[in-house]
């Protein structure tokens, strides 16, 4: 059983049906800061093009449903390899975050709290919406579609999980939310200070956390790597209608700083970067005179 | 003599006076095909962290003077030990395109036609302006600070250049375009068609060609990794005064397959690579739970 740090590199894109989130992960993965343990790629088949991929299709209301369960297995099978102590995982879409976060409330018994930080829910369910990756954070609790949640064999304590950076969702996850009184701590607050984040984690009462990070939760006005910052014509908008994050990186940064002072941080998944232009100097590149 | 074509990375950041081109060259490197014949390394000392650089100082009107020659002249030694027949410079600011430039005229016994892409002259002298990279075309014409002109063994025919998606410039260099005549095509005219582009270089009697791209003749809203596009507050402006590309990625891809079909396109540069979101995620990943 080893000691270190698992990096799970894990370029997921049918989650979101988005070839992007392919891409993302590369680039994340490039970005990231050497890591001295080991290191695994999940297999993922990749997109029919960086930008474009028209090939899934729905299954049982869920598109690429076994792509998705057989990526699932696949990184729960090199995790059970390993069997690390903590694992970074670098999206992909958000649905990465099963597996690993999965494994690691098993692996401490339960005693593990959630910081969500998204813009948006994650508890739907394919009757509202056929995309995975906005499902995963209700399969991590127990809820939703039976063919994702019993890949979590202990599902996490509602009453341990806090959302960070909250926008808004859809009418059946507010739901959810209210059902199971699911906390959320926003942007503004955080902005000006990490106390209360603080006092929910010593509230839990739990020693060890992880952290899902989808980057969508930050400012698109600052940080443009985004869906919702997908360069768009004068008066359009990226995605209409769909509330967008307003954290900005330093608040993010002190927020997971002043928090790993208290607890045990045994999971972090970064997940859904979409760089708009590196993609396009990557196609661009591709077509310059002595470039090919 | 190699037949092959040279891929040089010039991650030079002195002449812009600005960190941020080091890093910009490096993910425009990782972001370019692969390249199947020779590729080198500039020798170019980093700045002191990925945004900032405070250390550089002016030596006879020009931020890192020695420097910048040192660098020039690095290039120099590595095209002349390869003597390439053609040559793909990744920068870095827009001075990188010098020694190649210049090494390229030479070649080809000065038959060769300039196709600068970018969004200002690049004609400055130190009597106004300190930056290197906002003098480098004046150089290649033979026009200039000497100690940079007499790297131009054999400079530019000043009625073999055509400037596309000229934006503005200083008046010091509107004198300069004006005494030599030098034209330009706008971002507008090349987005109806490249007749314009075509019929300059048939007129120039010029059989090779080389393309200098500066990145800031894109247009800022549709690419974002551009100095003009750093993210400031909201009703800021991040370089006020200063006239910004207007050129569409689309049209920049037609423009060099067209030409390329009535060329020989013997070099390329692209400079001025500012990739912001890359560096903030970069810069924030350094600083989560279990990525040190």
């Amino acid at each position: 059983m080893s000691d270190s740090t698992l990096r799970l590199l894990m370029p997921q894109w049918q989650g979101g049906n988005n070839a992007v989130y392919h891409f993302g992960a590369q680039l994340l993965a490039w970005l990231a800061p050497e890591h001295h343990g080991i290191t695994e790629n999940v297999p993922i088949p990749p997109p029919e093009n960086i930008l474009h991929d028209d090939t899934l299709v729905v299954e049982s209301g869920l598109v690429a449903r076994n792509a998705l369960l057989e990526q699932i297995n696949s990184a729960k099978h090199i995790i059970q390899r390993h069997q690390p102590k903590r694992i970074v995982t670098l999206g992909g879409d958000c649905l990465v975050s099963l597996a690993p976060f999965s494994y690691l409330n098993q692996r401490y018994d339960g005693d593990v709290a959630v910081l969500w930080i998204d813009a948006h829910p994650d508890l739907n369910i394919p009757q509202h919406f056929s995309h995975g990756h906005a499902m995963v954070l209700g399969n991590l609790l127990g809820e939703g579609d039976p063919d994702f949640v019993k890949q979590v064999v202990l599902p996490f304590q509602a009453d341990r999980l806090l959302y960070a950076g909250f926008s808004g969702g859809e009418p059946y996850e507010i739901e959810v939310m209210k059902r199971l009184h699911l906390p959320s701590i926003s942007a503004e607050e955080l902005a000006h200070s990490t106390d209360g984040l603080l006092n929910w984690f010593k509230n839990t009462g739990a020693k060890h956390l992880v952290v899902h990070l989808d980057l969508d939760a930050l400012d698109p006005h600052w940080f443009r790597s985004l869906l919702f910052a997908r360069p768009v014509a004068e008066g359009e908008t990226a995605l209409p209608g769909i509330p967008h994050g307003k954290l900005r990186i330093e608040t993010l940064v002190s927020m997971l700083e002043d928090i790993a002072n208290i607890s045990d941080v045994v999971g972090i998944t970064i997940a859904e970067h979409t760089p708009w232009d590196a993609i396009a100097l990557k196609q661009m590149l591709a077509r310059l005179p002595l470039m090919q």
